[in-house]
């Protein structure tokens, strides 16, 4: 069979797949998902068998050993995944709720209830648990998923797949719930992107190059999950020692994420009282400064920050340092460089936290917390697909609700047009 | 300049607008479109004399008489446009709501807000007044438009967008709140759909060929607005007259629009009772029918539908009547040639409405109500951009509110993510 018909194929039995899972109880959905923790467990030794296929061609291509510790499935991964999964059971079903009803003049009543989008097509790189993360999030939310991992992870990805399955199937799900594309020909990620009539929404998780393909080729809705680039503004009214320890945390705790900051400005007044611990701080944890001119004259030891420096996502330990004439030169700084994902700003001045709050354009716009806690499960929503930067449906993670969208229902007694 | 330069000029500056009018008062938008509908009606005879040019190159073209009906800009239509504007500045402004916030186990207080999405791209076909009551709506929803009309209505959709923003820049609107592109040549869409950095969303508007143009073009997010295939089902438990007025009503009243119904299912036990009535009463009002074999067995004037009859989306007065053996039979129709636009039953059994309204996938599912009823206004939204029928983001009528999206806000007091 050629690629075409091969992915027109999957896309149709997911699409049927859907049709069915949009209407299931929850308590089947859930069954389904903890028999699928169950027999990820249960499978580890299938599981790292396959695993270690992957592992083998990676070596043999001699990726960095960064990579390959992402890719590799070991016991406690395996058993992090089947916790996952359980995670998202615990989770209400978003399916069915009436969100708003209301009566018009006439007498008759509309309201919005929740459903599942349908087909959710996800395309990814790298970290195979992504595979069981995606699979769990979109059933439990009436959708069924049509993935297409790395090639790097096709075995890993494959396996896991198939152990969903077999364990869903005998719990009830229909055939096509989970549909993994298991060709390594970039021509299956063309034809999946143009498979309108079956899938509704395409998800890409990767580096910008995967994001800017999927973007320009998809007819399919996608709801992008792009880069961070990150700021906090510590303003002139901030605490000292809550800014040190915000600043500390966005840059430190985590530095390759999305929601890390990449940038620190330091109004005028405060940076004289503010920057010295700071740098000291960051430096003890081994992060690289690079400065505005205006940092550098009190610190020559910092590096001056280029024009690309302010531009870069640096998922390191490397931090920009700009002191802002007022908070103004802050808010054109972000507005011209920021790329309106987290955001944050420390202050005690009750005016100018309104103020951030409304000026700054991001999914999430901090007051006094690090922007590493811009994350669904931190934000209670459960367990997320990732972090959307696109504008419509969902700014921000995307948990179980934003996987579904809601249409109108209408209750009357014979009205009509008029 | 060439095409490319100037629509990326052009959609610079919407988008500086676009950020400008997220943060403007709800007095300054509403003022603005006061503004605007009064200066519609003072400058009647402008637009007169620019809709004769677009009616004049019509008639050498000799498009048909409907189109040009359409096309045309009377004095009566131009009121109904200021009416239009004003009908909008009487709805709430749906920016800055803060739609859901809590508290976390660690103190902070997460909140979603409802923003404007940016800029609003919409490419649209005849119709002049679609140009006022875009622009109306992006502007009360803090986005920017961009808009680009048909050829045929160049002139006019021109000298409307022209009258518009001279009032709204003496009401304090930005510059580019409202753009229109005013070239003809069809590689100004395919730039405007490929200006993802700029435009946030575009809404095509009109037939198929345009909707399957800029879904395969647009790198930009596109919500549809597509055709409307609707059925009603009469169940064996209807009240036969409340069927009847129903399925007129959403036949007849307005046959031309994507709500009207375009086949109706009647259950084999209350055909005898309801379809011969039913058929005099289409037949007065001039309808033409068409039926499956059993309905042609009873009738024999009625014309046998073929396969591609339960496919077409008349538009017209012409109606397939199937007659179906149960409810699930109605079901598996609406399943295999709606186009998930209107659905509608007509029963006074409470488990087959339930029933209906769970199984049935469309942006908006009735009991015991018209089809024709989808409409924003009717539901209490408002004026609407249109009706969507992309699944995610906003299914149903597009109004204020779904010309939003909402952000996260968070509001701590030093926490950190561990």
């Amino acid at each position: 069979m050629d690629i075409k018909s091969y992915i027109a194929e999957k896309g149709k039995k997911a699409k049927e797949a859907g049709r069915r899972l949009a209407t299931i109880s929850a308590t089947i959905k859930d069954n389904a998902l903890l028999a699928m923790a169950d027999a990820l467990e249960r499978e580890i030794d299938r599981l790292r068998a396959e695993n270690q296929k992957d592992l083998e061609a990676a070596g043999k291509k001699s990726l960095s050993p960064a990579l390959i510790d992402r890719l590799t499935l070991n016991e406690k991964r395996i058993k992090e995944m089947a916790e996952g999964l359980r995670e998202v059971v615990a989770l209400p079903d978003p399916v069915g709720e009436i969100t708003r009803m209301w009566k018009r003049p006439n007498g008759m009543r509309v309201g919005r209830i929740r459903v599942p989008i349908g087909v959710i097509g996800i395309i990814y790189e790298s970290r195979p648990n992504v595979t069981a993360d995606s699979a769990a999030l979109c059933i439990k939310s009436g959708n069924s998923v049509f993935l297409r991992g790395g090639s790097e992870a096709i075995h890993s990805n494959k396996v896991i797949a198939e152990v969903l399955m077999e364990a869903g199937l005998k719990a009830g799900l229909p055939e096509g719930a989970i549909t993994m594309v298991d060709i390594v020909d970039r021509e299956a990620v063309m034809e999946m992107l143009r498979l309108d009539r079956y899938i509704d929404l395409i998800i890409p998780r990767g580096g910008e190059e995967l994001i800017k393909t999927v973007t320009a080729n998809s007819t399919i809705p996608v709801i992008k999950h792009d880069r961070g680039l990150c700021h906090t503004y510590v303003d002139e009214y901030a605490d000292i020692k809550m800014a040190q320890e915000i600043c500390f945390n966005a840059k430190v705790q985590r530095p390759g994420t999305c929601n890390a900051m990449e940038t620190m400005l330091v109004h005028r007044n405060i940076a004289p009282g503010f920057l010295p611990g700071m740098v000291v701080k960051l430096r003890e944890a081994g992060v690289e400064l690079r400065g505005c001119p205006r940092v550098v004259s009190i610190d020559p030891s910092i590096r001056l920050a280029t024009e690309g420096d302010w531009n870069t996502e640096y998922l390191d330990l490397i931090l920009n340092i700009k002191i802002v004439e007022d908070m103004d030169e802050a808010l054109r700084h972000i507005e011209a460089y920021g790329s309106q994902h987290s955001e944050a700003i420390v202050t005690n001045n009750h005016q100018r936290a309104m103020l951030f709050l409304k000026e700054v354009d991001a999914a999430a716009v901090f007051v006094n917390a690090s922007t590493r806690l811009h994350d669904g499960g931190q934000f209670g929503l459960g367990a997320e697909i990732g972090i959307s930067t696109t504008r419509i449906h969902a700014r921000g993670p995307m948990g179980l609700e934003e996987l579904t969208s809601t249409r109108f229902i209408i209750l009357g007694n014979g009205q009509l047009r008029s």
